[in-house]
């Protein structure tokens, strides 16, 4: 069967230009093999946009560029190639023109004296996912967004309850919210825009796309645009656009095992309080619960927090630090060291306040200059 | 049974600095537990003079320091602790001074409100090795002792024949020779040193012991101290030693392999080959045997070096470098790529030049700039 073919070709000024936008959209690209296509990566190029897109089953990042390349003639042009290998083979080309030229299974590839021959993959068969209308839009700014997400650090990983897997995203008037859990523990962070949103609840972000969208967004400046229906969210800026599917389910209402009012109160340099639990852990990490030990004292003359763990048959560390505006009497309890030190971490004012109601009660972390902002830690129960 | 203890104490004026000089030593401690004692680091201190020791069965790892600490008294200070649990705690120390009291099975380690008690392990079963006497010993710049290590690339990883595990290192003159082989392709770097040494041959440092020394000591400017006897290899630069074990036995004579007269040659520009090489190969290791197929061509307008990979069921590859000088008659060969690669990735020169005798002779790359130093890689047999 003789046809006429008609020149599909993509010219890029800098091949090092596209492959910067293929990097990025590698991100999402599924590296095991359960759906084959998905391995692939999709070129679409029309005029002087191209669109690349890479994709798994649960998240899509989408690069939208008019500076890196165009298609020659009118006709848009699009193909899919195996993503691993096409991106390596653009990234190692010499800096400069490349042109990619498709024919019916194959793409050519040219920059300067290299050309390569790669077999491409069923355009139709790639799944450009069409979405539901969005019913929730808003704009903010991206540093802010990704603040809020940074609550994913005390989200689940166990799949016996995948809505604690998530960060629940709710909105109302200005403000967002942002909340994880894995129930031993809690992250709540508010963020103030300059626009009103229609009140939305318990949009769940599964908390390793918050983390992939956190990796791939941090550096971009100026606001995100966030859209998100019953079944996914997706998020905007500089022609990036990541997109994830929301998990299913209803989170549980947090503000109910939030205290409101509280025996006990003291404030702590962030920083200091931070050096002293990383060394208590070091300990802690060798014994059996991983636990350390609480002791609040007013009595001296500065009142402090001292703090201790013993390490099976390793040995053993105390800490002391400093408190000031103390409220409430001397106690004794037990926390687990690590999910203290996830907490301070992800916290960067100086100064931060615990609250509590005794060695059984949750204890509440807030950055003094940000007090909507808080961490929750449920205390182990100490053998007496 | 009571008894006067006498007060055992270290004082550094820096934990950090006292960290960083740990971070060092634990290089060469095992991870393994096949030996208990030589998880742990050992500590010795004598006045101004602080001496860590870290080592497994292979190699060891020597710092000496006058300026981290000071052992309290006219008595010397001696002790081993746990090599990992010990520098994670010294290195998450508050920066500052910091004490170490060595008790009786412990060590206290204090620095500002921090406090530690770790358990000590029995300093005696520590296997500080004396040495032979060194029969050779010498003096070089580090740099260009470093260059000559870096022949390792071509060792074999194979347990088959543990000699070719090794760098061979021989001294006559003023000269050194490092060579490796793993059979299929060699490395061979001369140095020329400020002054003369015995002659002495057939040393084998093992290849992993070579990769260390060079990641301790790239750093450290200056000349090396070089020592070695029968059975180790010890290296010191700055308060920092380096020995390891070496190899036994005795290392095929290269020199027979090396051949001496050529049919042809040509000269290309290093980086250039380079790239084209690391693209042709990764469509070759996409292919069973991972080779890539060259064709010299000296009939075009510019004589040319032509390349080609076929990876199965992904594409091709094609590339062109141009010649120059080039002598001999026009000519296909296939070499693996890997080989190639790391040939010309372990030279620096701008220019090299290739020589060989025909499709099925070993063929030599050498640095132009540089050329008593050279890489064999043997052909791979092709099917007509």
């Amino acid at each position: 069967m003789a046809m006429t073919m008609v020149k599909r070709e993509i010219v890029c000024s800098d091949s090092q230009g596209f492959a910067a936008a293929l990097s990025k959209a590698m991100k999402a690209v599924a590296t095991s093999t359960s759906i084959p296509i998905l391995t692939g990566i999709h070129i679409h190029a029309e005029g002087e946009c191209i669109t690349i897109t890479g994709s798994d089953d649960k998240t899509m990042v989408r690069i939208v560029q008019k500076s890196i390349g165009k298609a020659i003639g009118s006709d848009p042009v699009s193909f899919v190639v195996p993503g691993r290998l096409f991106t390596e083979i653009i990234r190692k080309l010499p800096p400069g023109e490349m042109k990619l030229q498709i024919e019916e299974n194959k793409v050519l590839i040219q920059a300067s004296k290299s050309s390569f021959e790669l077999k491409t993959m069923p355009v139709d068969e790639y799944p450009l996912r069409s979405s539901n209308p969005y019913t929730v839009s808003f704009e903010v700014e991206g540093s802010l967004f990704m603040k809020g997400l940074s609550s994913m650090y005390a989200a689940s990983t166990n799949d016996m309850r995948p809505v604690l897997k998530a960060v629940c995203l709710s909105g109302a008037g200005n403000k967002l919210s942002f909340v994880s859990t894995d129930s031993h523990r809690l992250s709540q962070i508010h963020i103030v825009m300059d626009e009103e949103v229609d009140t939305f609840m318990n949009v769940l972000i599964p908390s390793t796309s918050a983390n992939e969208m956190i990796k791939l967004l941090k550096d971009e400046a100026g606001k995100v645009h966030v859209q998100c229906n019953d079944g996914e969210l997706r998020i905007s800026v500089n022609g990036i656009t990541f997109s994830t599917r929301l998990i299913e389910g209803t989170f549980p209402d947090t503000k109910r095992i939030i205290p409101q009012d509280f025996t006990l109160q003291f404030t702590l340099n962030r920083e200091e309080l931070f050096g002293s639990l990383e060394r208590v852990n070091i300990m802690a990490q060798e014994s059996k619960n991983k636990t350390c030990f609480f002791h609040l004292v007013s009595s001296g003359t500065i009142p402090s927090l001292n703090i201790n763990a013993m390490g099976e048959e390793v040995g053993k560390v105390k800490e002391q630090v400093f408190i000031a505006d103390f409220k409430g009497e001397e106690l004794k309890f037990a926390i687990n060291a690590k999910y203290f030190v996830d907490a301070l971490r992800n916290m960067s004012s100086k100064k931060i306040t615990i609250l509590g109601n005794g060695a059984t009660s949750p204890f509440i972390i807030r950055p003094v200059e940000d007090d909507k902002d808080l961490a929750l830690v449920l205390p182990v129960r100490m053998v007496s």
